[in-house]
């Protein structure tokens, strides 16, 4: 089922095959890009699905310092590998398959789809190595990035302390320089490392032969202090073994420890790591400290960090699409055969129970979950999309995109993570008892679904990303973007009978869209503004999804008229439009009227 | 801090001192109640809350047929029957004290917040020995309830079978009269049963000398074949060991046998059972088939087991909303102490960070929670002062009473249920990276509180019976009444300048539902009109509480002028009417306009 959906969406809705007319994919073709989403399919379909329960419950432990995980750990590791997803959509020089984005993107759904415990890991892999190339040195990318997609090493992201999660200008990892010619370490400049960093995933395991870890750290200055805020922060390789300039191991264990493991609610299958950079409990090349080469200007750490949080977000959303979808598939799946109950109508307690769907609640209950998961996976998907003209399109297109990027990357990251945990829970509820236990899926994904919320930059984070920052800059050009668009789908909308209603709705709440960005800044006070960011960023959500699901349903039309898959896109936007967008009024109205209730509320009021 | 809101919604908000005046409470005074609410809090902190995570980790196990849990399991019972609190609210002659429903809510709210698994089984006891109380011979009151209300004997409600859950009707459990002279024992008429039940809590234990089930099966017809419907369910007494007319054990144990247990999300301390009857493994007096005694008349006994289900659905609220307290609290101590980030007016990277609770969407998050948790809790004890109405008031008080509670029934069960389940969502949010882990309670108290949206009738349940079933009974009066308690608040609030506005957005949502009400019943097709029910069971929940948090923001004014207890109350108010109340627009809309996107969508558009 989300195979067909992917294709109509990568195929009919998003054009990619179009792509095909740069020269940087002019190798490609639907036939190419079919073959590796068959691939992937049956990779994730075999070696990932069957294993989702086993790895949460046969969660990674410590047996001394080694993180022992299931052997279906390891091969589902393997296979992915093999299927060469990692570098999926590098240049064939760096082992690359040069597939458009979308593509790539829509191959992981399937595995997000299948299992995040087992998947969770290897986007990481895929970002840190993305960064490395558009920041590290030539030898940084052939050691370390070129390692990483060929799957022989895996990455991690080493931001959060203990002390410091959404709060990057407090972290206390130190790097001091390594001596005398640690500028001239052909790996990059060279540091000795001391720190602890918290939250790591896939921060240690046994899936590949060496992991390299990128860590945020501060360089101190002359009087040994470190500075405060985010400019004092520099970006590290660290890698848990030490490798020479051609990326063989040297045979050297690097200063970098599991201090323990964190046991979480769900995404047990990815090990979840308190990390010691330099503690001493491997001296290494007799002197203390993790050894570490820098990426990119000293100070600039967190500018790097960024090219690589981005597109993690992105990812984030994807996979909350992915895994709520698995719980729509489930509980349709339950709907269709269970029997339960009579029809209202005509209630005839001597006729056999009818399947569960027949019920107009269940109907709801799918209806909202296949809009939650199809429009969480539009949204990743269009930006995907949007990476891919960044890469080909004229300077203007390149320019749009960029900037229609950062201002839907908060967006793609919050409403897939927020609504999907929800279809999650309506999928519980369809299953009723039986999705309470852990005989069916259901719970788990749930469970797995609720940190997408929080990682890779909370809700608030992206709130304040949001309305504190991406609709103001360049004057709010990618505002006026994302309206132009929003218009276009409109235009079309308005002139086919069955959608001009829906073009009105939309009209309408992109109105109070606008008009509560206004109302938001129309004093200087950010801290007022950004009072009630999460609701504008509820409200924002709404506008952005409402406006693609009437984007595809037009497409559908265009493409398949009057079969059950267009009625089934088409009644889906009918949902969204009914039921959630009229919901926008009162996360804007917050927003636009200052609403001081939250931020005026002291602390001892809540304390009785 | 639970305690001092219970407090205050009992007496300054409940008046429930005044119930005193009434000859069945004439030996009570405040004193005596908080006697009670004392030493319940003392073993709710003591031997429950410490055990809260112990038996979410060591859930019940089978050791052949005997179900094994934890020490604290036993001690947490004993400590429970010690307290008296089984039978708080019977008769002294039955062992009780007489104490307000309400007074005897408010001491279980504690013990649900300190440990739903320790706690979850308990009320099924009490309502169980209500039930025989109500439709019980003399001799089944005298054994069988008052065993139970002094805690030697435990009970269970047995409605579910695997194949029939929401829907009742279609189950096959069956009893057949046990031979002759069956009318004439004096534990009542003798059946033997024949059947599977699910979902059976506390259906096997070692924690009571004896386990009382309450079993609903059919009788069948000359002919051998049972009556379709509802019409043709009977209620039986099975006990798990058999007992004599003095309510010794007789020696014998009946052939009730645990099929297995239910391995769930969450509530994992309550062992969940299948429970198989009369299968023949444990051949007792000589015959086959489970031997029960049938309570009340044949085919009543949906009616009689509906007189503990209403009982069971306020508890439920009641959990819900204790859960949810539970997860507040943990997140207010956490949002007090960790320190992340800066204000964002005059941030100063040097500066430390501060309390997270000094961000606005953090003091959201919580407002959000003391507002969902403290309205779950003022709609339970609101609906438990009325059952003290029914008992005590003058006959036309009586009337209003059972009117008003089948009214709100579904709304107490249901909109705790699901505000209070998201109210644990963002008690995790709060916390975080923390907040997703097992070292922090709040994602148990999630995991937890999800179950209370489906056992006690599914929330689609819960929405038939408020939209098709009681805002329309006897003409929509109970309508009217609940309608004339809400203007009485809005009166009272109209003269206060601080809640005036309040006061009209009240009014405003109150003429919302009576117009979607009538417009959804604007046909006479019962299945249109009910196909938006949940909607509308949501918006009209919103009204609820809206009301209720007005009221009892009015009511601390009343009592505690400008102290931070009043403004805590008055600001959960006004962030209820700020962000939450506008949503109700969203939810009677679809109703009213007889919406039939859900209705009319056909199975097959889901299917790709």
């Amino acid at each position: 089922m989300l195979r067909k959906t992917l294709d109509f969406m990568l195929y009919d809705w998003l054009d990619v095959e179009s792509l095909a007319a740069a020269p940087r994919y002019a190798e490609h073709s639907r036939e190419t890009f079919d073959s590796v989403l068959d691939a992937c399919e049956r990779v994730a379909t075999e070696r990932f699905e069957p294993f989702n329960r086993t790895v949460d419950v046969e969660e990674p432990r410590l047996d001394g310092d080694r993180v022992v995980q299931p052997r279906c750990a390891k091969e589902a590791a393997d296979a992915f590998v093999e299927t060469g997803l990692l570098a999926a959509a590098q240049d064939y020089e760096l082992g690359g398959m040069q597939l458009p984005c979308a593509v790539e993107m829509a191959a992981n759904a399937m595995f997000a789809k299948a299992s995040i415990g087992l998947h969770g890991g290897n986007m990481l892999t895929v970002a840190n190595a993305n960064l490395l190339l558009a920041h590290g040195t030539a030898t940084q990318r052939e050691v370390f990035a070129r390692s990483q997609f060929a799957g022989r090493w895996f990455g991690t992201m080493c931001l959060s302390e203990p002390q410091a999660g959404s709060g990057l200008s407090d972290i206390t990892t130190r790097a001091i320089p390594d001596g005398n010619g640690h500028e001239s370490d052909p790996l990059g400049p060279r540091y000795r490392l001391h720190g602890n960093k918290m939250w790591i995933s896939n921060g240690d395991h046994e899936l590949s032969e060496n992991i390299v870890h990128l860590v945020l750290a501060k360089i101190p200055g002359p009087d040994g202090r470190l500075v405060p805020g985010v400019r004092g922060i520099s970006l590290f390789i660290v890698p848990k073994l030490l490798v020479d300039p051609e990326g063989r191991l040297t045979g050297e264990r690097n200063d970098v420890s599991v201090a323990g493991l964190n046991h979480k609610l769900g995404h047990r299958g990815v090990p979840n790591t308190l990390l010691n950079f330099g503690e001493g409990r491997r001296s290494v090349r007799g002197g203390p400290g993790a050894i570490g080469y820098r990426v990119g200007a000293a100070g600039e750490g967190l500018r790097c960090m960024f090219h690589m949080m981005n597109e993690a977000r992105i990812v984030i959303g994807l996979n909350a699409a992915a895994i709520g979808y698995a719980g729509f598939e489930a509980s349709l799946e339950y709907a269709r055969t269970r029997r339960q109950g009579r029809r209202i109508s005509g209630k005839d307690p001597g006729s056999p129970p009818v399947p569960i769907i027949e019920h107009a609640d269940v109907r709801r209950m799918l209806l909202a979950q296949k809009a939650y998961c199809e429009g969480g996976l539009a949204l990743a998907l269009y930006c995907a999309r949007l990476v891919d003209q960044s890469r080909v399109g004229s300077e203007a297109d390149v320019r749009e995109a960029k900037s229609l990027l950062e201002l839907l990357t908060p967006i793609a990251k919050s409403w897939a993570s927020e609504w999907c945990v929800e279809a999650n829970s309506l999928a519980i509820q369809v299953l009723g008892g039986y999705g309470y236990t852990r005989d069916y899926p259901v719970e788990l994904l749930w469970r797995d679904n609720r940190l997408n919320m929080i990682h890779e930059g909370t809700h608030g984070i992206q709130a304040l990303d949001l309305l504190g920052r991406k609709v103001r800059m360049d004057g709010g050009a990618a505002l006026d973007l994302l309206q132009h668009r929003i218009e276009r789908t409109r235009s079309a909308a308005g002139v086919n009978p069955a959608f001009a209603e829906l073009s009105t709705q939309l009209g309408r709440a992109l109105a109070l869209l606008r008009s509560s960005t206004e109302a938001a800044w129309s004093t200087q006070d950010a801290e007022l503004a950004t009072a009630n960011a999460t609701p504008y960023l509820q409200g924002f959500g709404h506008v952005v999804i409402a406006w693609l699901l009437l984007d595809i349903a037009i497409a559908t039309v265009r493409h398949a008229q009057d079969d059950p898959f267009a009625h089934g896109k088409a009644r889906m936007a009918r949902y969204f439009f009914d039921y959630e967008l009229p919901k926008v009024e009162a996360w804007f109205r917050v927003a636009a009227q200052l609403n001081r209730t939250c931020l005026d509320t002291r602390e001892e009021w809540f304390a009785h």
